[in-house]
């Protein structure tokens, strides 16, 4: 199991919306196989540990990381393939909790043996892939562009390319790995962002939502032309003559409800791109898993577009965050923290 | 020479206030003894790589990265070991700045063969150590510890433990590398710091450097009791009754004035710690090398005890940094930029 999961970790970033897997095919006491789930709808780890045996794989165990997955998704489910090649015994250490998953059932039923060998490691490891089955709300990315002094923008707004291309690269890519993204009106009316996700060879772009309180949508925006429909979250039924092209959702809301709102229509994942008091609500409100921070080799100064535009007046209430990784993009640094 | 300066490049960070250095001897086509400096006050690179031989070097090459010592520092000169060993031809990468050094003519007059052979890279390599000699001022390192939005402080001031353990031992360390410690007189009255270098194994603990202004010391702050004698700038004379204990410097004092008097007493690298004040001065008038960045895993939002407390109103006046280096210390980071 140990080398299963060695095997994952090893393949962390790149399997897109899919969490890494590992599997390590062992028969009499000798391992005849072993795989990882490469990339986003490439086939599973089970099925590449399968293709990579250099002997039968009829009645051997196999360690896998996670549960084996019992549904069609991009690929066919591993169950079959496990219960095909004639595999006897099934090791696996996390729980799939996506509820279309019952692998371990499924596998049993069809009357090979299954044994959960949970493993702390390796469920903190699988933690945020399920985390919004648990809090019933997205998995919530902040994410920001910064000056090395946390300032989104010089004081006068001037803003435009903080960070370096190879930064620049990384965020359609992070878009690309969410299923929405999310932005203020003041951020929209300003940047006029397509808020796609361009990469290499296409790219799945979010759903944009849209934050638009009391103002009003002007035409022409880049976003109204988005390949997903737009939602857009507003108090002023002004809006509603948008309502061709977008989802236009009039009433009072408040970031919870949005949230909820989102995780029923099947958002999963939301991406925030700001602005600064977009931010400033989701980071008070608690309302995040993870601060993505852009932070380029420059000093802006004194500047009203801070990072958190609250003020703290004593040390019990700073936010307090868990440094999860650093990234050297160019000369940019790439900073990821979840909550401590 | 290129392994010479990979073994220069692997013990960088552990030569204390020397440059790393790495040394190559062959003899007939045949590497037959190398070696690096290892460690502040430790044998240089020649002398470990004379020693490491493993047959008699009289009559060797010898590969240096870095122009051989002919001065006694916490060593005898490694132009008196190579002579001894009786080494035919020394070649060197970098020209050592020091005027003290003369290591090329040194050896010449000793009958030994020596080519200077310049590498770029590897003069790159030592630019930091001969920055000074240029400058005609001491190297001078900005410290600050900073929460991830750039602030120093929250706005009451309160700052205590911005940094966790690793970054704080890291800051010891950094103090015994300098030669002078410079902070301002708020920070001193604010946190009457001892300004020492705490390290394992005793530590060198940097002079003492306070910019007073029209301030008064008051008596029992901690500086007081410094193993070195502090440096006081000021321009008011009522700090004279501290003359004592300290060297106080009436005047009008610019900073770069204070550098210039530093430079002329020895001072060649001064670690500059703050506060806001201090630190947004010695960025305005680009008086800096380094700026070194710890920081912690939290958000402090609006504070007036901010990085650079100047306010920029284009984006071509901005204080533009290269990043040099990236480091996790625990939960904390270490980065450290140079001038773009």
């Amino acid at each position: 199991m140990n080398m299963a999961f060695e095997m994952a970790r090893m393949t962390v970033g790149q399997t897109g919306k899919n969490p890494a897997v590992g599997a390590v095919i062992v028969k009499a006491g000798k391992v005849i196989g072993m795989g990882a789930h490469l990339g986003y709808g490439k086939p599973h780890a089970e099925r590449q540990a399968l293709a990579s045996c250099n002997e039968s794989p009829q009645g051997a165990d196999i360690y896998v990381t996670l549960e084996p997955c019992s549904h069609y998704g991009k690929t066919p489910p591993c169950t079959e393939a496990i219960i095909e090649a004639g595999i006897s015994r099934v090791f696996y250490a996390s729980k799939d909790l996506n509820p279309k998953v019952s692998g371990h059932k499924v596998l049993l039923d069809a009357g090979v043996q299954v044994a959960h060998t949970p493993d702390t490691a390796i469920d903190r490891f699988y933690a945020p892939f399920f985390r919004h089955l648990e809090s019933g709300r997205p998995n919530v990315t902040l994410k920001c562009a910064v000056s090395l002094d946390g300032k989104l923008a010089l004081d006068d707004g001037t803003s435009t390319w903080i960070t370096g291309e190879a930064a620049r690269t990384d965020v359609h890519y992070e878009r690309h790995l969410h299923d929405a993204i999310l932005v203020g009106g003041g951020t929209l009316m300003h940047d006029d962002p397509k808020l796609t996700a361009r990469i290499e060879g296409g790219g799945d772009s979010p759903v944009p939502v849209i934050l638009l309180g009391r103002e009003k949508l002007s035409d022409g925006q880049k976003i109204l032309d988005h390949p997903k429909r737009p939602i857009i979250y507003t108090a002023n039924e002004a809006n509603l003559k948008y309502d061709e092209t977008c989802d236009v959702r009039v009433g009072e809301w408040t970031l919870d409800a949005i949230l909820a709102d989102l995780y029923a229509e099947g958002i999963s994942s939301l991406f925030v791109e700001g602005g600064a008091t977009v931010l400033t609500s989701f980071i008070k409100q608690q309302l995040y898993d993870r601060i993505l921070l852009y932070v380029a080799p420059k000093i802006f100064g004194e500047s009203r577009h801070a990072l958190y535009k609250e003020q703290i007046s004593s040390m019990e209430e700073i936010v307090q965050l868990e440094l999860i990784d650093v990234e050297k993009l160019g000369s940019d640094l790439k900073l990821t923290y979840g909550k401590a």
